[in-house]
């Protein structure tokens, strides 16, 4: 039989860190706490496993059980407590932990093993019945609610009533008696609610927990969250339960949580928030709103000094930034977990730059602990830094950005109004797990409780968005769907901005400008005044030693060519011809050219594009001065490019001498039922060999003049959609013909490529021979999706999410590369080109370039280069030397 | 260096009936009637790759040349005449003939060799001045306008002047020294016209006369036809050198083609035309009409006598039914050529069951001998036996089957009007291969001249169209857009029938009724008065021993599974439930299914729908007793339930009560951007579970009810559109559940199936994991070709067809399967799914399925069954039998 329970206490432990996939992380790291002799209550974890057997079968078998009930024994050993004692009692907590950290998605129950006799036993232990009786409601009310499914609400109702009834504003100023009368309404409420008496037996108690911890994996904040992060479903969590510790056993006792360093800016320094006589729970939920962790110094001094000891010697033994969580109990420190910290995208550069400038990391590991994902942060807007507004207010800067959006009070109407294309911000007096699908739909979090470690900030975090916390002037009525800043009336729907950065609240729509690292990159701040940048830079630098796949990025315009070229690209992947169209004359130029009635008129209105788009080329060419840059011949459906109604056809007829019934006509005669797979691609350059010809031309004479000029030009020449060689063949006769024709006549020779996109299954399946005529291959894996698996990018919306809600695919295609099915297609591909030409130059431009997953995919098959949008380029080249390394 | 040139004569050959792809087939038969004796003039032939390296560069080598000066020496000694002698000079023929039959697509020049010189040796050897100088002028004309471009109706034009001039009605009556004149004049015309003299040097002349035959291979009638039938343009043509014998030589003389058997009926009986004291053309070009056969026993006796031996033995040689040239000079008799004859369908049958009968072939041959295309024939509708209209005229029956359309004189307009959507009926005083395009793009076609082995006569029996041909009573006049038959005018754009089985034409749109095999099919008609119906089904149970596929056919009505199966259909591959919804209530049930606001809505409007399903899933089981039913759950998106505005679209409104804009709303919401590609298929099962619950229950209860009637029921239950393995699961068990469920309360168990459509390209690619939820795929080779090749087929239309022109793709992917994609995805998903499942049962339900050469495709990688229309099943059969017998 697998091993179920792992116990740990007095100094050692049956598991260690590195068993995070059997234990969850919070119970592996309890275990490797303990086994470094770092003081952590004595408990013992059940194994995940245990979790996913549960939820199938909804079995408990005795064997099992009999493994928790030797582990309990063996806890009331090392404790000298035993569970259901009326004397000295053992309680303990029962909490969640999953292999990946799922802060706050699951349950926790604290405190449990009280019951009429034990509450007893723990005030005369403790001397201390108002605690005890504390305890009792407090566990009470969470296991009621957790396990029993009672509403928290009617005990805060209960509870107020009893400040009420004894004149108290507090809870911390009801007496033992108010308590236990307390208790004795909130078991009458149980009773009342669930038809049964509160369960006074702690096994039952306890096991009625285990399975409520285990059923919260199913929980849909649960779900959606791994939804988001990508975290499979079948992991289940581990179960620790701990024999409790009490941070609420007065003023010598207190509970906190911390940072080994900043996680916003990844300063050196122990950063964290703590509370006095509390329980865990309180700093995390943001109930209170809670002291600087450096005031515990003249507070709690005995515990403090333990404590800096303790954090420095976890963040040099798991050698990363710790997020720690401890309770003190009458002075004694006790940490009840360990973990990596999350942190901003800036924090978590310096933090790895500083590591290894403090010998604790290698060069390599620092690449490596940076996620790709992360570097977007780096690039998002602040505020202008000419905007004189003035602040409504200022919060806590729990996570980077700046946004503007509007104003709404709860997590659903966000969702729906995001859905209707609304930007929103989520304004909540503190948010809680059940908020999470709220979160993802915002821009941007408010909140008006909660610390830098409260759930907002924690999630907010993780998810690169902006959000500021413990904005304590918000007052929101929620009856009037408005809040008060001061003076200020704000109502649902009304526009706000926040900045992340530095946790100020501004009315309206503000403009935003910037980050650092996009003003070093558009030479609107020198890298000497960027710190973070500087550290960017480097970070990259290293990354770009290790990789092997060159990056190159997609760009339409010599501006996003520059911008590409600042952040690193070595060339450009895709450059789509027809974004060039559509501005100004020239989309009257190419609306002639469609209108055309014969090959006379089509060859007027292609003259008038030649030297458009000869220009553009040339000024591409000069940006990516001595990299390759590929240039995608016209690829949409032509009705693309013809307005469909209204005004503008209106005066498009006028401007092409049509009557509107007759434009009606062309623009219907062009209408296509599945346009995606429509006339499109090479299949216009082929119907219309003039219109290829011209680009060709185009694409010639700039890269002579550009040449001329003494710029090192590398054209390469991509004929999208092509499903048989001889497309290609046709295209690339008639490329070739332009070329002899305009070096010929200019008397200067520019060396070329002549390529293909491989985006259909049958040019994949029929590489081999698509390579006799291809210098390169560029997958094109947005349309090679859309085909491979019959899903429109544009109609997938109705059923797509329905499909990773219900883990019927695990991830959306066309986020992550399908590796099982367009991934077959792929590296069958590239073996079979390979095959007919040994040099056969191969990359991807499809958006999938700039997503780590599918980077890594690329390198894994022996592709050339990846290319993205410019924006995305250090992400690739970071998840590039991640591939290399792995 | 290869051989180029191939010598016949004298009772010897160089080629061999075995050499077709070299020689061509009228150079190979040449050859082969050489060998065996049989009178043939003699001459050479240079082999079909000559034709190729030409087209290719322009050269002529001089290796080749001075094989082709040898050969003509040769030539000269056997025939004892010399080219170019004044005395005694010899002539030749200059004839195309390719591998593959392409009759009158090519050119012909006669009487080659002739000059101002060699006209007079030729008048003093035949002592026929007049015959001299008539073949002098044939020849200037001929060579004019073949190889020089000088239009042929100038020539008539002087011809026609000559008459008048000479107070004559006929050509025949002009004189010999009018003849002569009237070479001077073609001579000065052709100065004229070109800048050149005539050539009078015969070797200048015969290399322009190969050269112009060459080039034949490219003009544009040989390319249509080439297109129309398959036939790869990379062959060439081969060219014959035949010195000339001469029909014209006076009333000793004649000329003839002929069939072995009757080609319209395959009556055994000697069948032909022939005309006396005239040149070959002027039979096949239908300019005069000929006489039948049977006269020239009279009339030439021992060429008839010599004749009738030939035939006889040459249709004993080549064991099948010849179509000969023959003409006869001062009454010796030589035949020109021999072919395997073109034939109608039911002749096809009768011949190849009479040969067997004869024990000239074996009853594999007659199966192999029948192209299965060719059994649609069989199924052409002729007119109703009821009608009582009077024919206008009668023609003669060229090719059968009934067709009505609008009357257009004119190839062009023909194309037109039909690419506008019309029906047309082609009316030409006689066709020639210029007309091609013309006859491709009518229904039928009616000529005033010529024979049944006239080109109309022939090209339309080619393609299976309806032909009347020599209709004498007809008078068109193209200046009025207008023909007259007796009293009769028909404009153009006026409606005609034709009954090409019987020759007579009608005026009107008149109704048809089923073909004699239909009208077996459903009953109307006893086998035992049916003769072609019996022929007919013997051949098919020949085929039947020999093949190893099944056929199945795609049927959606009881109806149509009755037709299907009367036609040999082995149950039924894809019934298409959404067709089920389409009619009366059922469509407004649909619609409230559709539109509905929440799950119980939906349900209640399935369950309207469910006993309409039922009964018809239990009327289909009944026809299809003891065969499997395979039934493919909804597929299309739900928008195309819905009307697009219009009356309808109030009236739908009104009866759902909502509002107009209310359901233009639920439209707009439903409309797609790729339907294709779209919400369609499982994945509407999947986000509306209760339809697939619904549907599974309407074919249980079905089937269990027909069961309990005695009934052998096999439901196939097929999940379509599935992309990944986990979509086939959540719809098997929904179907399981529902199986169990029906099963259960009803109290009978029946056997099922649960399998997929494989029509995408990742399903193909994951068909290994696909196969352990899969009982059985059927490829849908519709839609797997649209995906695979990007290609919708709705939009394809507008390139290509242009895609077939150029020779981009050799043949439309969606009528012939494409083996290099498609196929290669198709083999490896039987490979991977018997990989997983070796029992899987393996089918395709694409129109492929009735498609010949697709169906060979589906023998070869093993499937178990094909499905197709019920009407294709006898070709699908049919096909089967030739694949395993290959």
């Amino acid at each position: 039989m697998t091993r179920s329970v792992y116990f740990f206490g007095n100094g050692s432990a049956d598991g260690t860190r590195d068993m995070k996939t059997i234990l969850g992380g919070k119970g592996a790291n309890l275990a490797e706490m303990t086994n470094l002799g770092v003081p952590v209550p004595p408990g013992f974890t059940i194994a995940a496993h245990r979790c996913v057997s549960y939820l199938a079968d909804g079995l408990v078998d005795e064997a099992f059980r009999e493994e928790v009930t030797r582990a309990l024994e063996r806890l009331e050993e090392v404790s000298g407590k035993r569970f259901g004692d009326a004397s000295n009692p053992l309680l303990v907590s029962v909490r969640s932990g999953a292999s990946v950290s799922m802060p706050g998605m699951m349950e926790t129950i604290l405190n449990l093993g009280l019951n009429d006799e034990t509450v007893e036993g723990l005030a005369k232990a403790s001397g201390n019945p108002r605690f005890a009786y504390d305890s009792y409601r407090r566990f009470l009310q969470m296991y009621a609610d957790v396990v029993l499914g009672v509403p928290i609400a009617k005990f805060e109702q209960l509870l107020g009533s009893k400040r009420v009834t004894n004149g108290v504003t507090t809870d911390s100023e009801l007496s033992a008696d108010a308590l236990r009368a307390l208790v004795h309404e909130y078991q009458q409420l149980i009773r009342f609610t669930t038809g049964h008496e509160f369960p006074m037996d702690p096994q039952v108690q306890l096991w009625g927990a285990i399975e409520a911890v285990w059923n919260s994996w199913t929980l849909k904040k649960a779900v959606d969250y791994r939804r988001v992060n990508s975290i499979p479903h079948t992991l289940g969590t581990g179960v620790n339960i701990v024999s409790m510790v009490f941070g609420n056993m007065g003023e010598d006792s207190g509970t906190g949580v911390a940072f080994t360093r900043d996680p916003s800016t990844g300063e050196r320094r122990f950063y964290g928030e703590f509370l006095v006589n509390a329980q865990g729970e309180d700093v995390v939920a943001g109930i209170r709103t809670p002291l600087h962790i450096d005031d515990m110094e003249t507070m709690l001094p005995a515990a403090y000094t333990a404590l800096m000891a303790t954090q420095d010697r976890l963040e040099k033994h798991f050698r990363d930034m710790q997020d720690i969580e401890f309770t003190v109990e009458r002075g004694t420190l006790y940490l009840l977990q360990t973990r990596t910290g999350k942190r901003t995208t800036a924090a978590a550069l310096r933090i790895a730059l500083d590591m290894v400038d403090e010998g604790l990391i290698s060069q390599r590991e620092a690449v490596l602990r940076m996620q790709p994902n992360q570097l977007d942060q780096l690039l998002h807007p602040v505020i202008s830094s000419d905007v004189r507004a003035t602040a409504l207010a200022v919060g806590l800067p729990a996570s980077p950005g700046a946004a503007s959006g509007i104003v709404v009070f709860d997590p659903d109407v966000a969702e729906r109004r995001h859905a209707a294309g609304e930007q929103v911000i989520l304004v909540r007096e503190e948010t809680t797990p059940e908020d999470f699908h709220g979160i993802v739909a915002a821009r941007a979090v408010l909140t008006a409780r909660g610390g830098m470690t409260s759930h907002a900030a924690v999630v907010a975090r993780g998810m690169g968005k902006c959000a500021i916390v413990g904005c304590t002037a918000l007052e929101i009525s929620h009856e009037q769907r408005s809040m008060r800043i001061g003076e200020h009336v704000i109502n649902e729907g009304d526009w706000i901005t926040l900045d992340g950065g530095t946790g100020r609240v501004f009315a309206g729509d503000l403009p935003t400008q910037p980050s650092e690292v996009m003003r070093v990159n558009n030479g609107a701040l020198s890298a000497a005044d960027a710190p973070t940048y500087r550290g960017f830079a480097k970070l990259m630098g290293w990354a770009d030693e290790d990789r092997r796949l060159r990056v190159r990025a997609n760009a339409d315009t010599p501006r996003d060519a520059r911008v590409a070229r600042n952040f690193g690209a070595e060339g450009i992947g895709l450059c789509r011809t027809e974004h060039m169209f559509f501005e100004g004359e020239r989309i009257t130029a190419m609306r002639e050219m469609i209108v055309a009635r014969d090959l006379g008129g089509r060859r007027r209105a292609l003259e008038k594009l030649l030297p458009m788009q000869r220009a553009d080329f040339e000024g591409i060419f000069q940006a990516m001065d001595g990299f390759p840059v590929t240039i995608r011949l016209l690829d949409p459906p032509l009705h693309e490019f013809l307005p469909h109604g209204g005004e503008e056809s209106t005066m498009l007829a006028q401007s092409l001498g049509l009557t509107r019934p007759e434009l009606a006509r062309i623009v219907a005669a062009l209408h296509e039922t599945n346009p995606m797979l429509g006339h499109r691609g090479c299949r216009l350059g082929i119907v219309y060999p003039e219109i290829t010809e011209m680009q060709a031309r185009a694409i010639f004479e700039a890269a002579v003049r550009a040449h001329r000029r003494g710029i090192d030009v590398r054209p390469e020449i991509m004929v999208p959609l092509v499903s048989d060689v001889s497309e290609l063949r046709h295209q690339r006769e008639i490329i070739e013909r332009a070329a002899d024709q305009v070096m010929g006549v200019m008397g200067e020779r520019v060396p070329y490529l002549i390529g293909t996109m491989i985006e259909l299954p049958r040019a994949a399946l029929t590489a081999g021979e698509i390579a006799t005529e291809a210098d390169f291959f560029s997958f094109g894996t947005n349309d090679l999706t859309q085909t491979t698996f019959g899903l429109s990018r544009d109609d997938a919306g109705r059923f797509l999410p329905h499909y990773i809600d219900k883990g019927i695919l695990a991830e959306d295609p066309f986020q992550v590369l399908d590796r099982k099915g367009v991934g077959k297609l792929i590296s069958w591909a590239v073996r079979d080109g390979r095959a007919t030409r040994a040099d056969l130059k191969v990359g991807i431009c499809g958006e999938h370039g700039g997503e780590p997953q599918s980077v890594a995919f690329c390198h894994e098959v022996g592709f050339d280069y990846v290319s993205c949008s410019p924006y995305r380029v250090p992400v690739a080249r970071l998840a590039a030397a991640h591939a290399a390394l792995a």
